[in-house]
């Protein structure tokens, strides 16, 4: 049974082209009309192939195929269906269509599995819309519930996250997501790398080992605001100037460093008053780190605090360094991983072990199921961009290696 | 005869506490009932000491007193009466009230002058209201007519500055405040220095020679957005980074090439998307460049623009500088500083020649007028800040220079 990169191509194009207005590229939040027009699309395709189709009380989508032993702990395979906002077409679809087309392949091979096999399409993976990620997969994991209905509000319509479940359709009951309990065997996520590691190494497959650790700096310098004109420059009290060498040099030794090991970087950044005549008095931003390296971090820390000290003492300003968000790493299902390897090299596919830079619902199952994930290259690195791209043809290598996890996770005791 | 210092702060520490509500300080932009406060007070003093108050159209104040010879011109001495948000007691009021005790000497001393002396207090000079500077000034000079009425909007209240004239109870009329044919033998702007050359320096009395040249350019990066996870460090295309990396550079090659000659300034600079967990697509800032040294402006524009080349190379961006705003230099009149040089020497004070960083009505008035300024110490540098604060002794000194100033004037041909 091989995939049918044409199936994979329709899907992928027309979910592309549902989308909110926006600038450019695809649009689709979690419950809105065009991401229930998304949905309905996915539930018709299921539906043509045979799948039983659900969905839960928060709107995670469920196509499911029956194994012969009702006893046997199911197999899931999926990713989210929601999407940034001007996206491209395979940021979460991607793993979605190709659990499908695995799913299509089944039915076809008309060779049953033994467990049962669920296409999951999760919801509000992205903080597109209430400024909260992976809501869907921490309903049915459990870490969500009533409070979070009430707790999460739209970042645009202020909507609570409770009433635009509601107007969407669905009960938004936790209890109806929930699904700790449930005897699952394995949970795998196929999703583009969303970086330029796989392509520039010409492999196909990446073997996700670890999704990594996470620490969020919040960096204020105080500084002091006077005219422009008026201060010699050795002795102003310039917090822009305290910042950006802060940022500049931390990242100069994060790339000398750690690069492809760590990455440290800033999207964030407040100048105050924030007028072209005025010296800012204040500048507070954020250095995001991420590495699977403990001791890197640890490293990348130090190395901030330390500069930090030595800026502020060079520029006459006050920094203040606090970690605010400190996340381990989590690594995936060794099991799965070398399924995946055998997988791929059975096909005759290009693989190489990776770690993921990005958070993903398999890092919430991996709470409760054997999770693992499969990545895809991504063309040029590019994602949360309308020109993000994954090749038909390496669709159809995810779909096929997808395909042959399942029955190797089948045919197990 | 001498300035007497309490009456000085009496003015001074009056007019601190008329203002709107405010976080801290004082705050009393032009055309609001608390610069109609303002400007009450003013002329009630101007009153008690027996000078001939008239406001012009536009809602410039004037204190006259007439001298001995109509046929003579005026001499006029003052700056304005309009505040910054959350700002001190000095910016500008410090002229107005020096100017004030000037008068008040010459009513006291007995001894009339030949030529008609003005005490000014200009209106709309800070850029709080309307987003644009020197608006009383250049009503008065003419640059600005029935056009600008109409163009200058509230930056809060969207209201026009013809309106916000009206609501004020003036007609806005420009020809009631041209003064462009009248004939004024002198115009001398006391100001706070708004920096901290003359405290460091250790004098008390500047004489300004310059108002600095000024450049504005406007910088823009282009990067590619991308997920902060996902890009190892030296395949980046990160906008920020190419900024912060410019004005680094830029800030340092000033500091030391330029120190106390020219400044170089990023007071506003915006990251997008602006998301703490995207690397920045695009820059903005502006660069602030200022000095009296037209080679250095050259310079500081030439390696400006070639180190964003190099920038652009290594940190994989695109920039492009454009200069913006490009303003001359403007000297003051030679003679007005020799004559507060000799009037510092004198009383026995202190006193250096220097340049303005700032702007100021003078500058505008030079272009019509013989105009020089007198610059006082600013403890620590501060402006626009509510701790700024010139001493009163110093004040009593700028005043007392004035005195002489105005005398020296009237003794002239």
């Amino acid at each position: 049974m091989m995939a049918d990169q044409k199936r994979i191509y329709q899907d992928i194009e027309t979910l592309r082209k549902i989308s909110e207005p926006c600038a450019f590229g695809t649009q689709r939040p979690s419950y809105t009309p065009e991401y229930r027009e998304g949905v309905e699309y996915v539930k018709k395709r299921m539906e043509e192939f045979g799948l039983e189709v659900r969905e839960d009380t928060v709107g995670n989508l469920f196509g499911v195929i029956r194994g012969t032993d009702p006893q046997a702990a199911s197999i899931i395979s999926g990713s989210h269906l929601d999407s940034v906002k001007c996206s491209g077409a395979f940021d979460g679809i991607a793993g979605v269509i190709c659990a499908l087309e695995a799913a299509r392949m089944i039915q076809e091979s008309k060779e049953p599995l033994r467990h049962t096999f669920e296409v999951l399409g999760t919801v509000g993976e992205e903080g597109t819309r209430f400024g909260q990620v992976l809501i869907g997969s921490q309903f049915m994991e459990g870490s969500f519930g009533e409070q979070e209905l009430d707790r999460f509000k739209g970042l645009e319509d202020g909507i609570s996250l409770r009433d635009a479940i509601h107007n969407y359709g669905l009960s938004g009951d936790p209890a109806g997501a929930y699904r700790r309990n449930d005897k699952v065997k394995a949970f795998i996520e196929l999703h583009a790398e969303q970086g330029p590691i796989l392509e520039n190494a010409g492999k196909s497959i990446g073997i996700v080992e670890n999704i990594v650790a996470i620490s969020w700096l919040e960096v204020e310098v105080h500084g002091l605001a006077s005219h422009p004109g008026t201060i010699p420059m050795d002795c102003r009290q310039d917090a822009g100037i305290g910042a950006f060498r802060l940022i500049c040099q931390v990242n100069q030794y994060a790339t000398a460093h750690y690069n492809g090991v760590a990455t440290i970087t800033t999207g964030r950044l407040n100048l105050l008053p924030g007028s072209t005549n005025c010296i800012p008095s204040e500048c507070d931003f954020t250095l995001d780190i991420r590495t699977c390296d403990e001791d890197a971090r640890a490293d990348l820390i130090r190395y901030t605090m330390e500069t930090a000290r030595r800026v502020a003492e060079e520029s006459r300003v006050g920094i203040d360094v606090r970690e605010a968000v400190h996340r381990e790493s989590i690594p995936t299902d060794s099991h799965i991983e070398d399924l995946v390897e055998q997988a791929a090299g059975k096909l005759g596919y290009s693989s190489m072990r990776m770690n993921s830079g990005a958070g993903h619902d398999a890092m919430i199952f991996k709470r409760i199921w054997n999770s693992g994930m499969i990545f895809l290259p991504s063309h040029n690195g590019l994602t949360h961009h309308p020109d993000e791209l994954v090749s038909y043809d390496d669709m159809e290598k995810g779909a096929n290696v997808l395909y042959q996890v399942i029955r190797m996770l089948d045919e197990e005791e």
